[in-house]
């Protein structure tokens, strides 16, 4: 028995998220279907976590138990030339047979891009939160700043969750303004509540513009309820950067 | 009578060009079918020129003659909001009623984008040329620097064209390489032939895998022949960048 670990971009647009659903198409049913004409095995692929319909990835983990003898690198080829091209396996290892990507996972880097143009950019629709107002970046970030470190998060998660510890810990939260327009927010925790980043994106978005301040944002963190936070901000300006071990 | 240019960007995947074709959607056809709606008039669109099937735009120029009173603002807001999301008016201007994209084009800006790393992006799957291999930049730029000037461009043509004057002036041709493997291939001319920038990139790229070298590229440069040229690099990872009038 071995175990394999892949490391996986995909373009989230056309599929209902990582997990697989009754009904339509999932990233993990893709590949999971794909293994099974590689090794002849029916093979249960362990993702790191869900990601939501939309939501793309730079660098989503996933591990299998396989008897197959397939070399590493001829696995990855026939992997990437049998997957749709908007699923792409970046890396195959073989890990100890303890590896579990879902419970060793040490931290997760989420991605949030917002094009802040006025205009929109028909190669973004896709890929970026069009945002054509202009923001208050100076009071982002200080709102930003409230994020780092041990925090009930409750406040920042989808309504339907059931979950019960809502306490996470940030160790980094930071925007990066590039030219054009396009912003990236980097977030990394040890762990993330459903929609959590895109609560907090949405929220930080009605501080920049400047319908709350950063006091109030940090007050909607402290009461957390979910009723007081911004909106949901779309899934398609999110991505799963890394998932570190 | 008034006469407006726009600026166009558009993502060219899923259309047949910009040309009106029989069969099939096109740039110019969803732009005068928006136009028909706001402005209750035929609109007869003039391009800057063509782009094929798949091929995007940065900065198509178009103009029509409208009786329409309807302002420039408001015009750009109901073109944007009727238009599908892959196809955006970053510009509009009222111009002389003498002005005509097509003839008054001084020149044209192409962009090819290359992603030159041995796994592909699924992000760029549709915006980019994947070259697995391991390119000789230092030759292709060399190559490069032989298309500056006044040339007779008959090589790098497409089979089928039927226009007889075949000179065109290339102002400039340059590579720019990007951090993670994107490439960008800019040139400048007075005026391009059918796939004229797809058969220089294709042929340049056949320097790059040291299958001809830059001498050799020259010689098909003046040979004027077709068959002499490399294949014809994928129409999606051109774009038409800008127009100057």
């Amino acid at each position: 028995m071995r175990n394999i670990k892949l490391t996986i971009e995909y373009d989230g647009t056309n599929y209902l998220g990582w997990q697989i659903q009754p009904n339509g198409e999932t990233i993990q049913r893709v590949i999971e279907d794909t293994l099974k004409k590689i090794t002849s095995e029916d093979v249960h692929l362990i993702g790191s976590g869900r990601t939501d319909s939309g939501v793309h990835a730079l660098g989503q983990v996933a591990n299998f138990k396989t008897n197959s003898h397939i070399d590493i690198i001829s696995l990855q080829r026939a992997l990437n030339s049998l997957l749709p091209s908007d699923i792409v396996i970046k890396k195959v290892e073989e890990v100890d047979l303890e590896f579990n990507s879902r419970k060793n996972a040490k931290s997760k880097v989420y991605e949030y891009r917002i094009f802040n143009q006025e205009i929109p950019s028909v190669f973004l629709r896709s890929y970026a939160w069009h945002i054509p107002q202009r923001l208050n970046w100076i009071e982002i970030k200080k709102a930003t700043e409230i994020l780092i470190g041990e925090h009930d998060f409750s406040s920042f998660r989808s309504a339907g969750s059931s979950i019960k510890n809502s306490i996470r810990k940030v160790f980094s939260a930071e925007w990066r303004i590039e030219r054009e327009g396009l912003v990236f927010f980097e977030i990394e925790a040890n762990g993330f509540l459903k929609q959590m980043v895109r609560t907090i994106v949405g929220t930080l978005i009605e501080v920049g513009k400047e319908k709350i301040d950063s006091q109030e944002f940090k007050k909607i963190l402290v009461s957390k309820d979910r009723r007081k936070a911004g909106p949901t901000a779309p899934a398609h300006g999110l991505y799963l950067k890394e998932v570190k071990y």
